[in-house]
């Protein structure tokens, strides 16, 4: 198995993700919802149908794009029609199966659905645009978690090959949700999500003091256990179920 | 005066942006140096002359620039080639004088040249684009933290009109300084980003411990005393300078 398998290896870079989540939804939080940015129309742009937070990640992944992000496997585009990247590809052999897997489309829904009324005060600040390129920081962050549920799975498949070859033969869904899951890592991972949200959410200006944290601790641990785990394992089993494919 | 330009409403502001500098440099320091992305030609760009960083951050801009960013009073663009926002300008009146003040230039060279090597690890992970996108995100929040000088000045300009138009009209900087430094707030906030500094750098994951935070405290302290509160002074005194001139 190779160094960027080994699970203590990827436990430690989605330990690391947190604070980059975290982060994320403080900053996002500290503009109101803005509900006209998500409402195609409300804002008009020429020559573009969708919203403007729809527009600006488009035109942010293009930028992305050219520098050939998303030729890396642990980084998936929300926009399916982006530019050619202007540098040659890199030639780093990928330590996952090739795959198409992307679930951007479930995550953008349950971000504007789900999260951002949980985490923004509702109403209109007017800052449009400081939103929108919070927006994309939350969704980018969100998105790299979720799919690195492919290197998660794919290092669990190699440490037992013959267990998990079994349950893809059998197309067995729930057996290999039940291989993956590990219940003591998921509580410790939610403490500590509500700890780090604690510290990095509290107020430190002793002249202004708020009485409210920048995020609810608790709403960050709730997110992970509604969501970001959940979506984390689909992509695994989507990707183990997969796994056994032609590898090109 | 406007509830744009009250003091503490503007204090509060900054102290805001402290979380949001934080935050950005502390994103930018899980990567290493990676020297080539400030070197132009390291990476070659078809079509650009410049480094990476500087092409992305061009690039970056052109997109926020059509989403009319630039238009606001108290942002600022780091490219002068921008294109026309695609949006009608905003009917907001600004709260401060028209200026072209513009001091990212300064703001990039001392990123790049005193800043990066303070707060990154040495040498290079290949992570480049991820770098270049903490990059921005850090230009951006030290550039509108800097400039946010306008408004301070102009807010205590309002509030002893005569004093100051005595000092611009001798064009007196020194009295200007003086009259703009205070000695207690500045002491309270370096104690503040410090602490805020050690609470949100710190490693609260109990199973992988390490020992160093994720940017030194003091060294954020030291950003601020020996680069950002300087520049932003500089800039409150180039704009009481300018500030009798003409209104448009």
């Amino acid at each position: 198995m190779t160094q960027a398998l080994k699970l203590e290896n990827l436990r430690g870079r989605l330990i690391r993700q947190e604070e980059t989540i975290i982060f994320a939804l403080i900053e996002r939080a500290q503009f109101r919802l803005n509900a006209p940015i998500y409402e195609p129309g409300a804002i008009p742009l020429p020559g573009y149908d969708g919203s403007f937070a729809d527009y600006f990640l488009h035109e942010t992944e293009k930028v992305h794009a050219r520098v050939r992000r998303y030729t890396s496997p642990d980084e998936h585009a929300f926009s399916s029609d982006l530019p050619a990247p202007i540098l040659p590809p890199m030639d780093i052999p990928s330590p996952i199966h090739p795959n198409t897997i992307n679930v951007n489309d479930r995550i953008r829904e349950l971000y504007r659905d789900d999260i951002l009324p949980l985490i923004c005060q509702p109403g209109d600040c007017g800052n449009y645009g400081s939103s929108a390129v919070c927006d994309v920081a939350c969704l980018q962050a969100l998105s790299k978690r979720i799919h690195y549920g492919k290197y998660i799975a794919e290092a669990k498949f190699q440490a037992d090959e013959p267990t998990y070859r079994r349950l893809i033969a059998d197309r067995d869904s729930d057996g290999l949700l039940a291989a993956l899951r590990d219940a003591a890592v998921e509580a410790r991972l939610l403490q500590r999500v509500e700890r780090k949200a604690a510290t990095y959410g509290q107020d430190l200006d002793a002249e202004h003091p708020t009485p409210a944290y920048k995020v609810a601790p608790k709403l960050v641990a709730d997110l992970y256990a509604r969501w970001i785990i959940p979506l984390t394992i689909d992509v695994e089993i989507i990707y183990l179920l997969e796994r056994l494919g032609p590898s090109a």
